[in-house]
């Protein structure tokens, strides 16, 4: 099978770094429940969305996001008996692409260069599964998407949802 | 239609500039002409060829590509009534990327980001045509193939051929 796989909050743990780095900055303390069916500047003060939107603008936002639990070994056993692609809608933001590329070095080295996309509108990847937490990029999707859960997207309906990577392996593996 | 249009040789005169590139370091004089059937790395001495591929990774190399004659006009034409995206074969040189992104918002600014795709393999594309100058990109890309013409590519057989961007425009507009 061919097996898209979506980068930010499926494979990094964006939400959660957006939540540390506006609570460090801020003096705050939001938790990823307040969060819940919301993206994170939509869950600040109004004087404060400028900041948590300019996070992907900020050098090494990127490139020091956590793996999300289970990513690294479910991706690896998948790899082995599919063709696996990671594809990140990055192209909006010039100076995250150097620092995903760096990023999947250091913890999917065993996904070639050949078979990681920089893309935006991911209606035309062609393959099997498309695992994404955005409704937007599974909506074309021309083969089956899986709803990875984020806090963002709890209130999703209509995808076939997972909310792990356990699940993820049950499903695909 | 959905057209994927590749950058290098296509977009972006790569070949040229490793030519210039190549003769300027070297006191050279090597001509387009002399490199047909090659790539400008195997039509320098041995001692030259590790500068030769190393261009890929000087800082400015991509950034600075002059467009291929006629590319900007054909393409914002076609623009207006297909579905246009830019397809790049990236990955593997992570410097490439942000100069990849700037040198579309400097010449193609009317090609959304969304509609920008840094990319290794390209037969996971999902669309009508692709442009491209290389075998291997178009051999298992699932619609109509279109090899741009290059001077590495002048003796490859078995894809529809296009010349320059009047021949693109003839067929496409």
């Amino acid at each position: 099978m061919t097996i898209f796989i979506d980068m930010d909050e499926v494979l990094a743990d964006t939400y959660a770094a957006h939540v540390e780095r506006y609570n460090r900055d801020f003096g705050a303390s939001l938790t990823l429940e307040e969060c819940e069916g919301r993206e994170v500047w939509q869950c600040v003060p109004r004087e404060h969305i400028p900041a948590v939107r300019g996070h992907c603008h900020l050098p090494g936002f990127f490139r020091t996001l956590r793996p999300i639990e289970g990513a690294v070994e479910t991706v690896r056993e998948l790899s082995s008996k599919n063709d696996i692609y990671i594809a990140s809608a990055a192209m909006e933001f010039h100076d995250s692409l150097k620092e995903k590329a760096e990023w999947l070095d250091e913890h999917f080295p065993f996904i070639p260069w050949h078979n990681r996309i920089l893309c935006g509108y991911k209606h035309i990847l062609l393959g099997d599964v498309l695992i994404d937490d955005r409704k937007k990029n599974l909506m074309n999707f021309r083969g089956r998407g899986l709803l990875y859960s984020s806090p963002h997207n709890v209130q999703t309906n209509g995808f076939e949802r997972v909310n792990n990577w356990e699940e993820v392996a049950k499903i695909l593996l």
